[in-house]
């Protein structure tokens, strides 16, 4: 079979485990000993590097640190460890992520109030304003930046500084989106925020990150549930002699370090940002060509993942269409959304317009191949 | 700087990460999509190598799953989601890693009674079935199979048929032991067994394994006390499509199953130990010749790791010494125990005896620069 990569293997247009550089990966090509000098060094640049990217410093009261597991593992690390005892957390939903923090505080125990918007339709202000001032047992906040159920885009920035303004605590689920949607950590007025290594940042799954403004990470003492899940022992045991408490993933901690260099050189989140942008309009384009309907609606569309409908003929079938586009060694990503049928396209990683045009392509040629029949194309733009 | 370890990097002899083979790393340079047919595969073939390596099978009612974090993470998900609400765990304890679950009950709000042993004593199985018939309230146990503080060995086998004949689950860490250590889990009497990717199966950090027996597990509903950590959940995710319910660690998960390949290849359990025996062999005899005393008795020590107590001579200083080890490619660990000076030196990983040998000479140079005196060689057997 003839790789349509380049050596690339299968390109990834999922919102992660990506298509990463093969530096990156090259970079776990090496044992480290975890308590050796050249490890630890590695851990306290990356921190550092995290903190900047942030737009934030140590010197202006904000902390980094990694957190080994998945994603999720950090959102609970934050959840279980800085919501205090006797605390109650307002959950912000309209999607799968929001509503993974609901499930996680049922099993944790927390007290929780939660608000639900449509899967289409961002987190609104003003209704949250109005909630916190009529609920004053709410002592944290959380919202999800970037839904990957649907590419919909949350306004953190707006309820952050609501959210501060009513004296809680304000935590952000940034996975899909850090690292190239540029979000200013203490302008938007964020104490704790969690990303993964294997999305925008593009290294390898491994472990999380997290983000925290100081004062309210010390004011956490004694939330902990779970031992292994404590983002303030964590921290304290990375200040302390720059080891993690418990055996760090080092070869994947080594591949972010170099995913960390390659955005810096890319110009940083600005730079990260106009490469996905583009990715993002050449698959909009080709896929309203083809005649797609794309199911946000434009002001409310991240460039980081796209939800299309399924094409309207019963001759249409998403294993096929997935397995087809697999062969070709272009692999997509199945929805998740409960009201309507369809599929998502990534367009971050090592992901260039010449390899979304090569995947409309191939997309146009499967739906022949299916005996697909498409509406006419949708205009250009539907705002 | 000439470089002693052929182009294998620092060569580590510490309780992992381990130095690993060429072939495990360049398993890592690939990006597989974590929904992808191939990497579901990997991940089912690799489940069910585990359960061949342990004895065992699901035929016979032995299930085999992967926890994304460290070790400790594996562990606390095993604590957290195994002791039902209400049960009391029973902790046995002689070193750090069993304080270490003492430390996880405390957090999680597990009633938890304590046996504990000094540091140089085996686990006694007599008092456990004392303690087991005294304490109708306890409903699980815990032990640590090879105590990594210090290197010894607990007798996991007599206190399993003990917790079984009890009626009580049992749960044992065997982190740093299993590939190398034979155990039949079956035999053993064994519910929950918990090791980790980079130690004796010399994969690299990033995850977590967990055994079980199914009927134990499928006991445990409701128990889970943090959603990323439930052991049963996250195989009931496994079980209904071959995925994780959260993002694996991709890279490092194609790493293990060349692991084990290279195990397999190996002769299995019995060709690793026989590999790890003779490094071990060829450390004490080296290090006695030169004059150093081993902590444990040989009954006690496994060849897994091994705690040497510091020379009597003030001119020794464990830092320079480590450090100029370090400079000349060899990592040895520091040591963890609460009543004596000593240092650890791991015998597991890609390490051969000439490594073994080369080490030893090193430590010989090194202690002659430092002008450190030793006492008279110790016998070859103080047994």
């Amino acid at each position: 079979m003839t790789n349509p990569s380049d050596g690339r293997g299968k390109l990834l247009f999922t919102p992660g485990p990506l298509t990463t550089s093969r530096a990156v990966k090259e970079a776990m090509l090496q044992d480290l000993g975890s308590r050796d000098t050249a490890f630890i060094d590695t851990v306290r640049r990356i921190r550092q590097r995290l903190l900047t990217l942030a737009g934030v410093s140590q010197e202006r009261g904000y902390e980094a640190l990694l957190m080994q597991g998945s994603g999720t593992f950090g959102l609970e690390a934050v959840v279980s460890s800085t919501v205090p005892r006797g605390g109650r957390l307002l959950v912000l939903v309209n999607g799968a992520y929001g509503e993974r923090i609901v499930q996680m505080t049922g099993v944790l125990g927390i007290d929780t109030r939660v608000v639900r918007y449509a899967e289409n339709t961002p987190l609104d202000v003003a209704e949250v304003r109005q909630v916190l001032a009529e609920d004053p047992a709410i002592t944290n906040v959380s919202a999800v930046h970037c839904e990957t159920t649907t590419g919909l885009l949350n306004p953190v920035e707006e309820l952050g500084a609501v959210v501060r303004e009513a004296g809680r605590y304000f935590f952000v689920d940034a996975m899909s989106s850090f690292g190239a949607i540029p979000l200013d950590l203490e302008a938007a007025c964020i104490d704790f925020l969690v990303t993964s290594a294997n999305k925008c940042l593009e290294g390898v799954p491994g472990f999380s990150i997290v983000l925290a403004r100081r004062e309210a990470l010390l004011a956490t003492e004694g939330a902990a549930r779970a031992l292994s899940l404590d983002v303030q022992a964590q921290w304290r045991g990375l200040e302390a002699n720059g080891q993690f408490r418990f055996t760090p993933p080092t070869h994947t901690i080594l591949a972010l370090e170099q995913a960390l260099q390659e955005l810096e050189k890319e110009g940083g989140m600005a730079g990260r940002a106009a490469r996905y942008r583009a990715n993002h309009a050449a698959l909009i384009d080709g896929m309203r060509r083809l005649g797609f309907q794309v199911y946000l609606r434009p002001e409310h569309q991240s460039y980081i993942i796209t939800s299309f409908h399924y094409p309207d003929d019963p001759r249409f079938s998403f294993g096929v269409f997935y397995e087809r586009l697999n062969e070709k060694g272009l692999v997509i990503y199945p929805g998740k959304l409960t009201h309507a049928d369809c599929f998502r396209i990534g367009t971050i990683g090592q992901i260039f317009t010449q390899d979304v045009e090569r995947l409309v392509a191939a997309v146009g040629q499967v739906l022949e191949e299916m005996g697909v029949s498409m509406a006419a194309p949708s205009p250009a733009s539907s705002s």
